[in-house]
């Protein structure tokens, strides 16, 4: 399977969730067994050399290829989650929204210094949870931070929030 | 690894959520890559001789295992929400919580009558979410269902819920 075919495997919604949006839905990708298959072979070789010892997935369509690829990798699965569903000690960040603020939280001891992370999300638009995982991460101090998306829209640029620190690849550019 | 040991990379956090209640933090056994690796292969052996095609995964915490046990077993993961979330049209099932009404939701064209279910989640107390979740995969009238968790709370009986021609199965019976 080509990455042109995984991206015909991906549904395009209109208007979802609000009015001039074109949605990507990648359940038709994750519900087709040769297409989870293969993404799951592509994230597979593009980090099996990295040393990665956690895969640190953002809630909660990060939930689904972050374990995966965290058990391919023989390394752990952390989840970065929405305030208050964590129950032991947490770290934090909070960042701006359109309207707002949000914040998303990791348990304190869930990444060490002697880690190599991985930070894995479904879709780089603008890039500001993902920004703000990098900073929670790093309140870890592990010894380098990779960053991941299945897709990335590229005239939104979001890949510019990022610091030369970290090294962002995507599966599919759109 | 034994299952006694796998159930000790578990962390117990008592009155969380609320007070009175002990609760069994399962991040820490998958930030574990052997335990991680331990409970992919111990629900591989439970379900490799099923037929499975698809895995349905309850939001946030089944999203975890879910797709690393559609991945080993060939099959597609199919994710089970809270309202809102899918983009695509969807079947829902409510259900009664303590205090008031819950509904799930899931893609109708996620499952068909070709299919054969898995459907996981994290833990088993009463089992309310589950056989919402039961009947909601129902609607879409597949070849057979089959239930899965990580741990049962064998005092709460959540497992009589389900009906007999359910095959309800647990890695750890706390």
């Amino acid at each position: 399977m080509s990455k042109e075919t995984l991206a015909k495997s991906i549904r395009e919604i209109p208007d979802f969730p609000i009015p001039g949006v074109l949605f990507y839905d990648v359940t038709t990708l994750f519900k087709e067994p040769a297409a989870l298959q293969e993404l799951s072979d592509i994230l597979y070789e593009m980090y099996k050399d990295k040393g990665i010892t956690k895969v640190a997935g953002i809630e909660s369509r990060g939930f689904i290829m972050g374990p995966i690829l965290a058990t391919r990798l023989g390394a752990g699965f952390v989840p970065i989650r929405k305030p208050g569903k964590l129950p032991a000690e947490t770290i934090e960040e909070s960042y701006d929204k359109e309207y707002g603020k949000d914040t998303i939280q990791m348990h304190k001891d869930a990444i060490t210094e002697d880690d190599v992370v991985l930070l894995h999300d479904d879709l780089l638009a603008t890039g500001g949870t993902m920004e703000a995982a990098c900073k929670l991460v790093k309140q870890t101090n592990p010894k380098k931070t990779y960053v991941n998306f299945i897709i990335e829209l590229k005239d939104l640029h979001g890949r510019e929030v990022f610091g030369k620190d970290v090294e962002v690849e995507t599966v599919l550019s759109l």
